[in-house]
């Protein structure tokens, strides 16, 4: 059982990157009354807005719009209310070290459990692995008492979890943790619609969470797993029993 | 917290390996309730009891009752009471088609949630290896309706655990489940002087415990971790939460 | 284009194994003329008739029967004519010398130039494992003048191409190569439809092959493909040309 | 048979990469009427031009042109005309957004089928990673509609092939991809003695190119093959047959 | 036996970490009269001073002089006198151009047969990773004649060890080298008091000396190695015997 | 210095395998004093013999009788005169219990200090891989006490190195030790001109030497090694200083 002490912070690297590989994940979370926590560092104005940029006349600024308001719409039908977009440049998005210091602050002030954000590899998005290892370190930091941030004292160690990239195998992605979503599937299907211009995703994310529940029911032989999601983890599980 | 539901089956391929390598964890499911069934494959004639082979005029049978004693004193430590000697010979162990069956038939009737044995690989040890192959694939027989076992219908897919290999570097070991075993060392260390000849491994297998307690705190921010136990996982966590 | 010169051989181990995944590119080398030997090891009797033996008074005969008459069938919508069903033993299957000297006659007979059949990793089902290592050596066998078979002189080294496995990434599965299976993608969907016990594979391979259309797409920008087949190769392209 | 509206861009860190382990490549596809374009980095002259700096009173001025004309001896001979020099200063090579711009604008322009670089690691020779890098970043940039260069469409992803490095086996390459080049070895031989100083790398070359052919007629029993070049891929090969 | 004309230069990324990880090999290449040179890059005052910072009022400029100190303290256990602190900032390190420069003009200077640095993968520790890259590209670059260093001319290639890091599995470490400390683990053990806030290191690697012998001793069939330090090498072992 | 009180072990699965991939190795030992000793398997009658099946009429007799003198030739050239042929069956070779005995004893007499045969995989050649798996178990065999063979009392752990294989990369070999052979280059030559029906194999194995030297000196930065041979470590080094 999720229990509803538990703090997630979801780290996404473009508008939709948190809908497609944890909605459901994050959407049970909510559910279970976990407080999550979401910073979405960039529209993806350049690397993953193609469709909107077939459109004449195309601004920066209206292809902002349109994903701000996706977004909006996805959360709800996630039930994520704790929602940042810190409007970094795409494609190729630049960490700073003020940039590693807002993010460790962050971290320090969500104290989060476990952060769900991308695994170091994904083919065909270098974004995604710069925003992989940028998540990873300023959880390091977060965790050193000589990093001082004025009322932000160290953290403990979060556990964090990788992201499904799109394409698993030439990505070396292993799942390590499979969840099951099929109680608030629906919710995901919801927000995977907001995104009406990538129609191609919603399909494919919907034939995936179904291999991964075809997984989960392999690998554990219970079978009301019906939609699930993967995960990889960056290090080992830690705790009192076997899992 | 352990389930008192669970049923853990433990195979080890020699006579002590489920204590250097397990132990803990044994001690702590059974301490929680847990039903713990042990198969210890071999008595280690051949290829683990070199100290004992260094009196004159040993014999066979005279090692197989010294380290049948060890056995019964160390599963007293841990609390262990259902525990079958198979007398496989070992260096090297052989698999044939009836032993594969006497294990799957051994599943079906412990039905168990966790199998915990050797990881698939182990440098300077081949029966290792021959072992995690063998209880992996009568795992997967165990699962299977057309492996007709009369009066042992098939079960569901258990979760499979590595032990740690003697040398976890070159034996490609990666941790991916660290239990803490605090609460229980006293219990493991108790079980590992039981096999007093071999007073290397009792320093090593303590050594480990610290190294692995402090990997524990590192990745976790627990303190209250001091021993630990490492196995690897055979496929992925599924289930309801992220852990 | 495919020359219809083309000799291919497909050696599954189990009855569907070819239809599931690679009957889109089977049918595709039908359709075009080339020469389509198929060899299938065993009926899957013990592995891969859960559902069969469900059935009161069920009987190994008649389970064969019906894996035949289903074979029959696929083989039907794929276009394959040239079939021989080896019968082995399934759970675990065992390669023995006559075996190996049968299919090293078997691919001096077709003189194949590409072999389909299962990779060296699949989880969760140790004859894949088997048979890719049967077909592999028999493959290296064949080119031998030093291994004598009456009538049957060495053969050419034949490429050798593996199925993706079910679970592709902790199978260490890596797509070498994406066969486009679009003009011929009803021909799989009726020959999977035959095996009708199995609907939950049926829905696994139709997601599976618009999954690896989309992969086609994103690695080609190719937007016809709309369907694909993944397999590994056992050994590099040698040709005239990049591709 | 190579296709004479193919277009190939070629691109090297240094001055004579493209000569070592491309030369027979490049030369076989302008003789077959291909489009091929080549870019090259830099002269290297810090890391590639130890045995010009043995030359009392050397001048970097004096080493470009010295790298400058070998350059051109060796377009001669594998038939390139269009060829860039870009003068990146080397070892180390540094990618500001400014150069990812400048190439993926001319991979827009070329609009090649193939690219052909370095490939993720080369042993002793950061530059060839950096290049790596960047070659496959600009590629994945140029198919991004969002990524907006004023007369330049996006492309189609081009497929992209590695070089093999100089010391293969610790870079961790694998031939995926082996190309016969018999019929053009003269004029790569030709190419490799322009660079007259490096008479160890012409002699370490033309020995690759042997072993390389070896290779060639085990994998495919053509005898044919006395001379080959082998490279990597970066994702797989998508097409309508198995090659 | 150690050579006493062998040149050895180590670069430790923090304040101790070539005490934890090197201190044996140091101490015994001092004592055998081998010349040992030592830059320490920084004080570890962000990353590695957690407890120091546990200080009311503590400052940068006290935690830097506590650090001085117990370097010096250690390195007269080690024996070692030519030491240089660079006092770059930690965590995370920044590499420039000057830096690199400055690194390959110290190996050029030193002349070392061996270098004793970070390997390539370090979890947790993103400094020690950005180190192990710039010593082994300063190492590259030293031995290029066109990298122009006025009164440096190129050095020989020097051979790369890297130290074990913290959690050496997770961080795919693979130990090539293990050296016996036997004869000097008191003096590792006097270097590793002087960082007395850090005693759950001292006992960390204490214990990690015993595991390491334990291996020495299985490996090698040697008895008398009871303490050793595990190394992992940059590129193959070249000479006239087998090793 | 190679000590002439060393006892080397050289287990080659056929006939000419020891020539091709460590000849140069064993002359230099040879040369030095040290006590070779040479097992050979097999006469690699179906596997490795070709060219001598082009001859009509060819008998097994014939061929084993063909390769016994070209053993003996070329080991006079090597100076190896301590030489065993077993004659075991090849393609596909098969290590039975008494196989694995008579391979411990012979590690226990001669009490190798190093043990020189086929790495653990080889593409395209199964024997050579059983072979490694043989050599290796034996090798652990020989150091047990409890594997009582009258007369052969327990050896140390040998030193193991695996041969380069044919095609290094898709057979996973990474050199772990390059040996310079500049000094007995020519007895090599001789001895593998012994083997005339080969002479694609003498032509590949001298570029291979040539290559070898080529990473022995841009490794060690030594310009007196001509020609090398690169062997895999099984585990790691263990001594008193860094090699």
């Amino acid at each position: 059982m999720i229990d509803h002490d538990v703090n997630v912070l979801v780290v996404s690297a473009h508008a939709a990157d948190f809908v497609w590989r944890a909605g459901g994940t994050i959407a049970k979370y909510v559910k279970n009354g976990a407080n999550v926590s979401l910073v979405i560092l960039s529209y993806g104005v350049r690397g993953e807005s193609n469709d909107l940029w077939n459109i004449a006349g195309q601004t920066v600024e209206n292809v902002k719009n349109v994903r701000r308001e996706e977004i909006e719409q996805a959360c709800k039908h996630l039930g994520v209310t704790d929602v940042e977009i810190w409007d970094f440049a795409d494609y190729h998005m630049q960490i700073t070290p003020e940039r590693m210091e807002r993010l460790t602050k962050k971290i320090r002030e969500v104290k989060p459990h476990h952060i769900i954000s991308h695994g170091p590899r994904d083919a065909f998005n270098p974004d995604h692995e710069t925003v992989s290892k940028y998540v990873f370190e300023a959880s390091v930091l977060s965790t050193s008492n000589g990093v001082r941030i004025d009322g932000y004292p160290a953290a403990k160690q979060a556990r964090l979890f990788g992201f499904e990239p799109h394409q698993s195998e030439i990505s070396d992605f292993k799942p390590d943790v499979i969840i099951d979503i099929t109680e608030v599937y629906e919710q995901k299907e919801g927000a995977m619609n907001c995104f009406k211009a990538q129609q191609h995703l919603i399909d494919y994310y919907g034939a995936k969470a179904k291999l991964r529940g075809n997984h989960a029911r392999r690998c554990s032989g219970n079978n009301q797993y019906k939609y699930a999601e993967a995960f990889s983890r960056f290090f080992p599980y830690v705790g009192g029993e076997l899992v």
